[in-house]
C-alpha cells in the first residue's frame, strides 16, 4: 500500500473553484452593500461637481458590466455613460474635455495598465476619477480619486463570475444614489441576494443534465438587448474562454442585420429575454433564430415567453426590472462551467489565460 | 436547337454584384466628395451651436463606421462621440439631455425604424440631427433637421461595401470641417480615392488565390484597435453574412483578455496592423494568436510589420493615418467574396436577409 506524497497538492475536481465562486455570489452582494455610504458619498461628489457624464474603462468582464452602466445610469439620474475609447486617450493622446465627466476605471485586480494610464490621464484632465476594483491597495486604486470596493473576496478562478455580479450591482448602487434613490436600490439588491441564494443549487442540477449535447457545439450566438446586452456579452465571455466555443453577443436587433445568415442547427442562439420594455424585440430575434433553425436556448426573467425554445431557462423576477443581469447572467455561468465539463475541459485552467492580463 | 426563354433573367455569376460595387468604390467616394460644401454647412451649424457631444445611431454596417467616428471625432475636433444606445431612448423612453448634441443617424436605406425613432425623439429633445443616407428622400432624411448624402449610389448586394467606405470617409469629412481642417481632409480622402483604384484589381487576383483553404474555416477572430476597430467590425461581418463563418471582432486588447484561451490552427485570426500608435497593440495581439498556433492574416498598412504571418495583405498608407480604414476594409470585402465563392455560396444571396432591415 503506497501512502499519498506528502508534497502532492490536494485532489481537485475539474471547475470546482469556479463552482465555488458561482456559490459565493450571494454572500459577495451582501458584502458589497456594507459599503453603501462610500457609494454615497461618491455620487455626492460626481453631484456636486457637475460630473454628469459618465466614461467608464475596462476589459473583459469588466467591460461587459461597463455596458450595464449605460443603462444603469441613463435610466436612474439620466446621465449620459459610455464605455470609453482608451485608445483615444493613451494611445493617440487626444486631450478630450473632461472637466464634467465622472470616469470609472473597472479592475477586477487593480492592475490593468492601459486602464490606470487612461484614469491618470483623465483625473489630470479635471475628471473626477473612481476606481471600481476588488483591491484597494491596488495602483488603479491609487491612481484614482476616489475608490468603490468590490468587495467580493479573493477570486481565484480565471473566469470572473462574483467579482462581474459585484461589479453590475456597483454601478446599479452609484446610479441610484446619483438619482437620489440609492437606499431603495440597496434595498432592491438585497431581495436580489436572497433570491440569488435560491437561485443557484436547481439550476445546477438543471444545467448539468442538459450540458452533453452543447459539446459538440463550436459557435453560439448570445441575444441580449438593453441592460441585458451586458449579460449576452459576459456569457459569451464566459463560453469562449472556458469551453472554447465562438460565441458572439449580438442585440437583438444585431442579429436581423447579417448574422442570421450564418445560422443552421449546429449553430445554437442562447435568447436572454427579460421582463421589460425590450422584451417585444428579444422574442422577435427568438423567432428569426428558430426560423432559421437554430437550437434555441431561452433565459431571463421572461424566458417562459420565448415559444419554441428547446432549453428555458428561466430566473424569478427581481424587485425592480433593472436588476435582472445579477440573476440572469448565472444560467450562462453555470452553462459554461457545464459544457467545459462535457467537453473534458478544466474551467478552472483556460489555456493561455493568466488571472491577471497585462496586455497593453 | 432551343433558344434561350425571353423571359428569363440574364445568366449571373455568383457575386457578380458584389464585387461590381466593391470596384465602384473609388467612384463613389468621388461623388461623396461633390457635396462637400453641405458637409461644412453641417459642422458649421453644429459648432455654431455648440452641440459638441456627436451621438451615431445605425445597424450593421452603419453601426461599425459609427465606431470610426468615436475617433474621427475624437481626434479631429476632439469631441467626444459615442454609438448611443437606441434602446435607452427609443425602448426605455429615458429623457437625456440632448441640448449639446448633434446626432447623426446612419442608414444607407433611410428606412430603419428604430434610427428614424431615435433621431425623431432626439430632435425633440433638441438635440441637431443630421440624417446620413444614400436616399435624401427617405423617411430618416425627413425626420432629421439636416441631410448629408452618402452619393455612393443604388448598391443592389446585400453586404454592403461602397455604402460603408463612403459613411467612414462622411464621418471623417464631417468631423474635419468640424476641426476647420476640412479643405485638408477633402483633398487627402480625393488621394485616397485613387489609392483605393490601385488597389483593387492586385488584390482581387492575390485574394483570389489564397481563398480555398478557408472554405473549411467555421470560426475567426478579426482583430483590430483604434480607429481599425471599425475595420475589424466591418470585416467580420461581411464573413459572417457572405460566408456563414462566426467570425468576431476584438480589439487587440480584447484577444488576450479570454478568447485566445479558444484559439487553435482550425479558428484562424484576422489581425490589421496599420502605421498609427496603437501599432505595437496589434502586433502583441498578433504574436499571441501565432504562440496559440492559430492561422494568421496580417492585414493593413502595417501589414508586412506582423512577424510569421501566414497571408500578408497590405495596403498601401493613406496621406494621413486616420483615413487607413477605407484602404484596410478592401481585402476584408474580396477575401469575404472569395470564401463565399469557394463554399459554394451566393456572395450576393445571403439566406434569410433582405437590403432593407424592417427588425424592431
Amino acid at each position: 500500500m503506497s501512502l499519498p506524497d506528502a508534497a502532492a497538492p490536494p485532489a481537485r475536481e475539474a471547475g470546482a473553484q469556479l463552482l465555488a465562486e458561482i456559490h459565493e455570489q450571494p454572500r459577495a452582494l451582501r458584502a458589497l452593500l456594507e459599503h453603501e455610504a462610500e457609494y454615497a458619498r461618491a455620487a455626492e461628489t460626481a453631484r456636486a461637481r457637475g460630473a454628469s457624464m459618465v466614461r467608464m474603462v475596462g476589459h473583459g468582464s469588466s467591460d461587459n458590466a461597463a455596458s450595464y452602466g449605460v443603462y444603469a445610469f441613463g435610466l436612474l439620474p439620466r446621465w449620459t455613460a459610455l464605455r470609453d475609447s482608451i485608445t483615444l486617450t493613451v494611445h493617440y493622446a487626444s486631450e478630450l474635455d473632461m472637466s464634467t465627466s465622472t470616469v470609472i476605471g473597472l479592475s477586477q485586480s487593480g492592475r490593468t495598465p492601459d486602464v490606470i494610464a487612461y484614469v491618470e490621464r483623465a483625473r489630470r484632465r479635471g475628471a473626477f476619477t473612481i476606481a471600481l476594483t476588488n483591491d484597494p491597495a491596488s495602483d488603479l486604486a491609487a491612481a484614482a480619486e476616489t475608490v468603490l470596493p468590490l468587495a467580493a473576496g479573493a477570486e481565484d478562478a480565471i473566469a470572473a463570475t462574483k467579482t462581474y455580479v459585484n461589479q453590475v450591482a456597483a454601478l446599479a448602487l452609484l446610479a441610484g444614489h446619483a438619482a437620489g434613490s440609492g437606499r431603495r436600490i440597496a434595498a432592491q439588491l438585497r431581495a436580489t441576494a436572497d433570491e440569488l441564494e435560491g437561485l443557484i443549487p436547481p439550476l445546477e442540477r438543471r444545467i448539468q443534465e442538459m450540458a452533453l449535447p452543447f459539446a459538440y457545439v463550436g459557435r453560439m450566438f448570445v441575444v441580449g438587448r438593453g441592460a441585458e446586452f451586458a449579460t449576452a456579452r459576459e456569457i459569451a465571455l464566459k463560453l469562449l474562454e472556458t469551453c472554447r466555443i465562438a460565441a458572439e453577443p449580438l442585440t437583438a436587433t444585431d442579429l436581423s442585420h447579417g448574422p442570421v445568415a450564418a445560422l443552421d442547427p449546429l449553430f445554437p442562439v442562447w435568447a436572454i429575454a427579460s421582463e421589460d420594455d425590450t422584451l417585444p424585440t428579444a422574442l422577435e430575434a427568438a423567432t428569426r433564430a428558430r426560423e432559421a433553425g437554430a437550437t434555441l436556448v431561452a433565459s431571463g426573467t421572461a424566458a417562459g415567453a420565448v415559444t419554441g425554445a428547446d432549453y428555458v431557462l428561466a430566473v424569478p423576477a427581481p424587485p425592480f426590472p433593472l436588476l435582472s443581469p445579477l440573476l440572469s447572467v448565472v444560467p450562462g455561468q453555470l452553462f459554461a462551467w457545464a459544457v467545459a465539463r462535457a467537453k473534458g475541459l478544466d474551467p478552472d485552467r483556460p489555456a493561455r489565460l493568466t488571472k491577471v492580463t497585462l496586455a497593453q
